[in-house]
């Protein structure tokens, strides 16, 4: 562990304040950094050493910490009808490779800040309050995300655990193994928590996108999480040639086939967003052969990756078979082929209506004009979603993105976002 | 060498007949292949063995052979003139790897067999008649095209004696020692013969495009061989974001903003070409990029080449000018910008019109109608042509484009377009 205990005794009386926050942060940062950016390695002895931090705060504001069989670490502040019915908040604490420090960190100081000021407070609600630091959440490690929300709802399959570290190689259960995880229990797929337990499940995240710095708005709340159908690899085969003995009108040009065929799916996609569609669509990976690229070469293959996202499934199934049917004529048109691999799919998620509503209220009374945003990233709230459990999330500006050394939140923004957090966790209980 | 010389002594009396040149392809392909396709190294052991054929088949024909300092090889057919003034033909033996039999080696053939018919006729011209077989002709193993012709004409560059082998990276002067070349006297950088001296070059080449396959005609004769415009990397920089979390009107994705140049720039070139230009534009190498592309990131980044040709100086200046205005104004419209590197210039290079009309007339004569066509392609011709030599070229229909093994030129095109070079070498001399 990086952070020195006795510095961090003097402090302790004052973790629900601006300055705990900060002085969190900055610790999580020293203990992370990298040389380049953040690092907290997923079932990783980084991820291992934020979580020994939160869990030394936690207990010195005097709430219990335990941990389920993923190690997934929860953080309580009894309330007066027990465990039967409790409400969550959450997040993880670890990050990309060379990532920032807020992507899943926010989510757990906030809601650290919400039991310590409780607990300060002398609060006890009605329903326990909990706080759950999830493992794992990043698909940067093992290629799978939401690996310890997935455990913990019993939706780890059997080949999960055979996953390969990016870097190590070792499997998924290895590095679990290490970290404390009972393996044995994992695998019998059963939910670690019954979920009919967790009346609501609440998470506190930054922003992976601009939709707050360009509306100037310091919080939103999420009204759902897009699913995608996505494609890893699309070939686009046309006939390779000289590329100056062969006439325009002669060629059947892989690079202007694919240009073409990305501006009609740009300009259909914009169409259907002035329609009001939820949307956005991505081809992140454009390559000639590698093997027999060649200035003076006209393409005979290029190979691209397509990620379409919306909260509706609807719109994807429909614009994924407009570009399907749209690929065919581009096909036609140039003398081309587009191969498609099997897309991925990953199914919408649409967040609790309820809780949606009660974050709107709340923002109406603290003033705080929160835009409602789909959120284009997954979330561990969308496993619970999933689960039956009604859930909600609360965005806060973040500016350059995530997964990136220059995530860029104001402490300001964190704090109004966690007044709201705070609110709608006692509002629930 | 890999050829029989007893099964070749045979074959003497018939190498001015399709029988004859049908043989000497063959020998070619069989002491050339390389598992895949043909490779005739310049400056190698491969084209070496090559040339030694030819050789062997023009002295066995009673023809002179020499050969000048930069291992250049000249077979005579003398004329009753001397060799003040003399008429060449030519072309080149080597290959790329894993290349096709005909690029090059055609032109070589035909000219043996012009010589070998002559001198089997007794035919004695006013003007000696000479072929040339000329060394590493293609760019494909030491990076620079044209390497014999451009010695001949004392244009090589004390620099070019540097340059490395693609594959075992020894220079170009440790190669042609091994082959027997007099490296002191291409310094000197003066042509080795005195280019008032070639009254005409003519040479037979497979053409490299599909032009003439499209037309159903045999034989092409070349107008002139297109120059080009070339950058090796155009870099645009936009943005890079989460595929999901940023809308589509907040990004500056680089991918998009490529993929609209290069569709309006096809746009242009079509334009242009039905107003009557001379133009080919190929974007023939397109990558985001390797370090941190991913189906999930708009791409920050994406590299492209672009290759822009013409017969016509002014075309390529205004088209080249043209690209880089509409780059600024794509930036403009989208985030981004696009870093050109400096371009390659290659100047276009128009053949003689004098020999042209021979050309043209002859094939009257014959019934051929050959159209008269640009070389997308660079060639020794320009070599000769750019010292001053009235120089021609004669195309002869090939499928499937050239530096690959699919090669495919019909014996009885090259028959038909080796009549077209004796009839011309025999009406210039």
């Amino acid at each position: 562990m990086n952070v020195s205990e006795s510095s961090l005794m003097l402090q302790l009386s004052m973790f629900d304040t601006a300055a705990g926050a900060a002085f969190l942060f900055r610790e999580l940062a020293q203990m992370s950094y990298d040389g380049v950016g953040i690092t907290r390695e997923s079932y990783g002895s980084t991820e291992q050493a934020a979580i020994e931090l939160v869990k030394i705060v936690a207990r010195s504001s005097g709430l219990a910490v335990e941990s389920d069989a993923a190690s997934n670490f929860f953080i309580s502040l009894p309330g007066t009808c027990g465990d039967e019915s409790f409400v969550l908040c959450g997040s993880h604490l670890d990050s990309v490779p060379h990532g920032g420090n807020y992507d899943g960190a926010a989510g757990v100081v906030a809601g650290l800040m919400c039991l310590c000021r409780m607990r300060h407070l002398g609060i006890v609600p009605r329903r326990t309050i909990k706080l759950v630091v999830l493992r794992a959440e990043e698909s940067a490690w093992f290629g799978k995300p939401c690996i310890g929300s997935s455990a913990l709802m019993g939706q780890l399959k059997k080949e999960d655990f055979d996953l390969k570290h990016r870097l190590t190689g070792k499997s998924l259960s290895e590095s679990m193994s290490a970290a404390g995880v009972q393996i044995e229990k994992l695998l019998q797929a059963h939910p670690l928590i019954d979920p009919r337990q967790i009346a609501a499940y609440l998470e506190l995240h930054i922003e992976q996108g601009p939709v707050l710095i360009s509306k100037d708005k310091p919080v939103g709340i999420v009204s759902g999480i897009r699913g995608n159908r996505r494609h890893r690899r699309i070939v686009c085969k046309g006939e390779a040639g000289h590329s100056g003995a062969v006439p325009q009108c002669l060629r059947h040009d892989a690079v202007l086939a694919t240009a073409d065929l990305l501006v009609r799916l740009e300009r259909r996609s914009l169409e259907m967003l002035d329609l009001g569609y939820d949307l956005v669509v991505t081809s992140g990976i454009v390559n000639t052969n590698p093997d027999d690229q060649a200035i003076t070469r006209i393409a005979g293959e290029v190979t691209f990756s397509l990620d379409i996202r919306s909260q509706s499934k609807e719109t994807l199934d429909c614009f994924h078979s407009w570009v399907v049917e749209e690929s065919k004529i581009v096909g036609i048109e140039r003398g081309v082929t587009f191969e498609f691999d099997a897309p991925d799919l990953f199914e919408p998620v649409l967040l609790d209506r309820g809780l949606i509503e009660t974050l709107r209220k709340l923002c109406e009374r603290f003033d705080l004009e929160a835009p409602v945003m789909a959120s284009g990233a997954g979330h561990d709230a969308a496993i619970f979603a999933n689960s039956g459990i009604p859930s909600a999330m609360i965005f806060v500006r973040n500016e350059n993105g995530s997964h990136n050394p220059d995530e860029a939140m104001e402490l300001d923004d964190f704090l109004r976002a966690t007044q709201l957090l705070y609110a709608a966790l006692l509002e629930v209980a």
